[in-house]
């Protein structure tokens, strides 16, 4: 089981967004969070994908001016009270190890890339926690600069999480690179934004929700404006919509935008933002929509003290990926059990960490078997495609890729190279041979072989004692850890056993 | 749903096993079968596996003229009335499409590869029907040329599948290659085989058995041996193995292995066999084996004539992955009726085959959705690896991955040189067209939204004819079918829509 972190008095998220840039910074003390600093850049990254989705050099430029000057605030912030994360510009540029490499040089704290569900559920956990609305069953709709979320859920829980490919900036790449807004260009971008919606409008509907709920800049500068125009309450609603559209058709270019309301660095991301809301309202059949401060920052700080409170979210998700999986679980644990136990052993020899590595490692084990639903042949093979490509919430895109890399590395040959290419490498590696040890310590799945066992870590050796004349009696054993000792041999690595 | 297929009065079986090829021919009437001929040959096509896990050309050449004098036999019989299974020395052959495309040029019947547990299911139903023993729960156990399966069953299903990557003639490969037979290295093959069996072991032990059946000729030949030398009444026995063992070790040689009940041709490959026999007996706690004539190539003859009769395990196969993967199966059937109500239209046109093709869109249509459960961004590509690497019990590896493909390709972009690199490119270009169209034609899962549609299908065109009208109030799916039509001008196909 991973180790608590200790409790941080500040905590700070920051978002890699599509769109902009934001970093919020807060104070803690108990389950609370006191809000105590905001900062947003429009960065535009979607804007800096290029047509063979890798994001041009200026863009990353200016991504990371923007990043330098938020580094001020969490460069002197301990390790794990800061968490970053991207989403749809940098799901989809090809170059994203470059760009987050140089991000991290900059903030000194890792970046994650999250996927649409993650970074729908983190949404919600930040509109549950900051809407001051009754606790109805709620749809979260939240328009980014490249993709767009839907969420369902009630109270704290969501129960259902949606992430399209639409978002302001791209589609304002799209259909109004050159700033002409024409009623042919609206029709485009809204019937874009209606066949993207095709796949899913079904099943929220049949869902259903008692109140919709907005939480992103474009869905709140539409209601601003509508409201500064005496529509409504500040709510979306179906005729601010029609007015502010009728509106911006007739100025015919973003340049003219000059409504009150819509803040100018949204001026020319306002017209793809109203197709989508449009669209969004039509196939949902939507006729008013309340406004979230909160969203995903919010809600990576929720995470984050609920991590720290023994509330994560990603025990939950590996134990349904276990039951989903049918993994045997006695196995799992024995084999969990083990692992520990050698990594305390060699923890200090190979300067693992405490927390991170050992963390690591017991995901690894309980979940190494889950491949064998698929096939027998090459299941820690089918075990990492489904770990790096399941929506696992909790977890970011590079956690799924390392936790792949080791699941596959538990059994045959190890991908030596694949492990020394990540930051990580050696202590990868070393995890990996630990995992390694006690599955072939485990390999019979009994219960009851348990001798007592002394281990021995060198740079690239492990020793492995075992109580005296013990192995004698157990030549089959002896025989399994020479095979192991050979795969070993091949990346160098020297396994002895007495 | 497939059509059924005619009741062949002659069909026969071959098996490309790795240590030898067998074919069987039998006359089948109702559900019974009747053998006409037997023929077999030891071609060691194991042996011909190289450090690259390519077959020689020797080893294949070696095949190839075997199977032309099987040919004679088969050439004649129609489509459908013949199945060719290949097992583990062509799972693991990296050349193994070369092999099979030259041994469907003198077969003129298409040659399948089999996963191991596909092969394990085959033999259970081969020793089902043809073992006279009582209806007990059964451990079935067959030692190939390459892998050994094994299976826990009752009547006529199985419980348990299991395939281990050790064989009669990989093992000889590995221990006894020059012929000399040593007490050590006879316990090294013993050793490895039981570091094999530790993953199963026990589960096979909890789930249990009254008898113990072996059905390959290396534990027939042991039982045939122990019985010439007066042990047992032809069962293969814990004594009468320890007796073989100890006279093996005492020639020292294969050359001189001239022991009554073993025939010429199974000396080299003995003491690999006796090494596994005796792991098995050891880690199963096995005191003594029955001997089942029938096996594999039984089976495939009645998996032939349970396909025939609508017995079809393959939907049983599709079934179950369907609710384990959680399709909506509305919208799989109303794919599905709608893609081939398609296919009929164009048939013709498309020089369709009314029966393999018809059947292959089905499943597809079926199971299309089925990488949804894994994630929702690039479920295509889930889908088609889980397809393809699956242990699909009725399905061979060529089925699965023609299937896959298909999956792969029913959204987004088409892979077009993947599917013209099989031999039927063209024709599953097609089907995909035909798929892709039901899909799109369903996109809103709405059961009510049908209109009559007439297609009409050219070369590298289909026109699609709604009522008139109907698009007009229907713009949404006629952007959807513009967007298709996008997709489709990628691969030269035009598609029209009015």
């Amino acid at each position: 089981m991973p180790q608590s972190n200790p409790n941080f008095p500040l905590i700070a998220a920051i978002d890699l967004g599509s769109n902009s840039f934001h970093m919020v910074l807060a104070r803690t003390s108990d389950r609370e969070l006191r809000i105590l600093d905001r900062l947003g850049e429009k960065v535009q990254l979607a804007a800096g994908l290029d047509e063979n989705r890798h994001l041009t050099e200026e863009s990353i430029v200016r991504g990371l001016d923007c990043l330098s000057r938020f580094a001020q605030l969490v460069n002197g912030l301990p390790e794990g009270a800061v968490r970053i994360v991207g989403t749809n510009a940098l799901r989809e540029a090809r170059n994203r190890d470059d760009f987050i490499r140089r991000a991290q040089l900059i903030l000194k704290h890792p970046v994650e890339v999250i996927s649409g569900r993650e970074e729908a559920r983190l949404i919600y956990l930040g509109v549950s926690h900051t809407f001051s609305g009754r606790a109805a069953k709620r749809l979260v709709v939240d328009i980014g600069g490249g993709s767009t979320e839907f969420i369902i859920g009630q109270e704290f829980d969501s129960q259902v999480r949606e992430s399209l490919q639409m978002g302001c900036v791209s589609y304002t790449q799209r259909y109004f690179r050159d700033g002409k807004i024409t009623p042919q260009r609206f029709e485009q971008a809204y019937t874009a934004a209606r066949l993207e919606l095709m796949g899913i409008e079904k099943n929220l509907c049949r869902l259903g929700w008692e109140e919709a709920i907005g939480s992103s800049g474009t869905i709140r500068s539409i209601a601003a404006a509508t409201q500064e125009a005496g529509l409504g309450q500040g709510q979306a609603t179906v005729e601010g919509l029609g007015w502010l559209k009728q509106k911006v058709l007739k100025l015919g270019s973003v340049d003219k935008i000059d409504v009150a309301g819509i803040k100018p660095e949204r001026q020319a991301v306002l017209p793809a933002g109203l197709a989508i809301l449009e669209a969004i309202f039509d196939a949902l059949n939507i006729k008013d929509m309340s406004i979230s401060e909160g969203a995903l920052r919010e809600g990576v700080l929720y995470d984050l003290i609920g991590r720290h409170h023994h509330e994560d979210v990603r025990e939950r998700t590996l134990n349904s990926l276990m039951t989903r999986y049918h993994v045997d679980l006695d196995q799992a644990a024995r084999v969990e059990a083990k692992a520990l136990e050698a990594f305390d052993q060699v923890r200090d020899a190979w300067n693992l960490d405490d927390e991170r590595d050992r963390e690591l490692l017991s995901w690894a084990a309980r979940i190494h078997e889950v491949g064998l639903e698929i096939a027998h042949y090459h299941y820690h093979k089918h075990g990492a495609y489904l770990i790096e490509n399941a929506d696992l919430p909790g977890f970011s895109r590079q956690d799924q890729r390392t936790l792949a890399l080791l699941v596959r590395s538990h059994r045959r040959n190890i991908p030596k190279q694949k492990l020394l290419a990540l930051s990580n490498g050696i202590t990868l590696i070393r995890l990996c041979v630990i995992l390694r040890f006690a599955i072939v310590f485990h390999h019979i799945r009994d219960p009851l072989q348990a001798p007592e066992i002394r281990l021995h870590a060198g740079q690239d050796t492990l020793d492995i004692a075992f109580p005296q004349g013990w192995l004698a009696t157990h030549p089959l054993t002896q025989a399994d850890f020479e095979q192991e000792a050979e795969w070993l041999k091949r990346i160098d690595f020297t396994l002895s056993v007495r």
